[in-house]
């Protein structure tokens, strides 16, 4: 795939159905791009990809390294990754999301209906983040899911890596249209979806705006035939926003 | 591209709210399939693409042959095209849409929430097509330009070709959920969008499920960037269905 186009693995109203048993095999979504973010078999915690590299964020708030070659087990019933080449880079601080997207809206002024990917490198502040403790039960939907999730707020300011896209809204019920991000520290021992952050002064935005959205269905998953796959905007916007 | 992967070039929101001045041009749309449908620039009739021959179906009733070198100025706005590898040929005989389903259904039993790819070929009978006669002013949407439909049906037997896909529900506001065939007469004279139609017999059925849809935002379009592209789903099921 070339450089800034989101490959996209299933649609989030399958997991909203609890459709999670099955999933891409991590070598293969590695191969569609080196950024992202999406989730394990079971909804079991958060997955981070950065620069290639690819981490598991649990809710017992580990975070454990992902083998990406072919010999490893992990598969993802979810994920959005690109390759990412950034056409924008600069340094600002912002206190909330809304803030960021002020200074994003000034860098790409006319992408409302376009995929933004976004990575962001320094220090935050107000960081609160969820990892999903992943299903108790087959087929139990990503709302349920989120009962289980365990938050975590950084105290203190935190170093580290937040990456995610911003999705347009006509694509709801199969991106989380909106923003959607995860967080990793420094040292690569925290993480999760992010809920809420800011900065603690300037920090490393970069971004670029994309065009081509490339979706594969899952094919190894009878749950994914069978689901109603029916959208709940609300649904999704309260778990995933 | 791969065979039976769909390639679609913008959404059919973007033609509600009349985003239709721009388009990809043909040469780089045949480039991606041989099997497909779309419209033209200003939504001036239908096209239809099948074994790689590109047709212009005008409102006028005339059908034209398309130019798909890279000389070519045609655009499209829309478009679904595949590289069609049917994975089942059948013959039957059905009465109208319904009919057509329930035999797909049979062959592709668990396909609900994938994509078909769908060609027919034989003698079709009580066949009622509309042709767009285009925007009356740039920037109409497509329930308007709908109303300056073209409605022909052939009073008797007509050989010919229906080409086309079914797409998944949560699609809706992107594709056309469901069910959007174009026609043209064997001797490649008439044709449209079908609203209805049934067989004279037995017919050729070909088809083959589809789980990987890539979509390409316009880029050299303003209104696209501008356009709300709310999805106006009760009339997308109007004018498309």
């Amino acid at each position: 795939m070339a450089v800034n186009e989101v490959f996209q693995y299933s649609i989030i109203s399958a997991l909203m159905d609890g459709v999670a048993s099955e999933g891409l095999p991590i070598s293969d979504l590695v191969a569609h791009g080196d950024h992202g973010l999406g989730t394990f078999r079971y909804m079991a915690g958060e997955m981070i990809l950065l620069d290639g590299q690819l981490y598991h964020m649990k809710s017992d708030s580990t975070v454990t390294p992902v083998d990406t070659s072919p010999a490893s087990d992990a598969v993802s019933p979810f994920a959005m990754v690109t390759r990412f080449c950034p056409t924008t880079a600069f340094k600002a601080a912002f206190d909330d999301k809304k803030g960021l997207f002020a200074h994003l809206s000034g860098r790409f002024p006319d992408s409302r209906n376009y995929f933004l990917a976004i990575r962001i490198d320094g220090v935050f502040k107000a960081v609160t983040v969820r990892t999903a403790s992943g299903q108790t039960r087959p087929g139990e939907g990503l709302v349920e899911v989120g009962r289980n999730q365990v938050n975590h707020t950084f105290e203190e300011p935190v170093r580290g890596s937040v990456v995610g896209f911003r999705s347009p809204e006509y694509t709801m019920g199969m991106s989380v249209a909106g923003d959607h991000f995860h967080f990793i520290t420094e040292d690569r021992t925290r993480g999760g979806h992010v809920l809420s952050f800011g900065t603690d002064g300037d920090v490393d935005i970069s971004a670029a705006q994309i065009t081509k959205w490339h979706v594969e269905l899952p094919t190894n998953d009878p749950d994914f035939t069978k689901a109603k796959l029916e959208g709940d905007k609300e649904g999704i916007a309260a778990v995933e926003g």
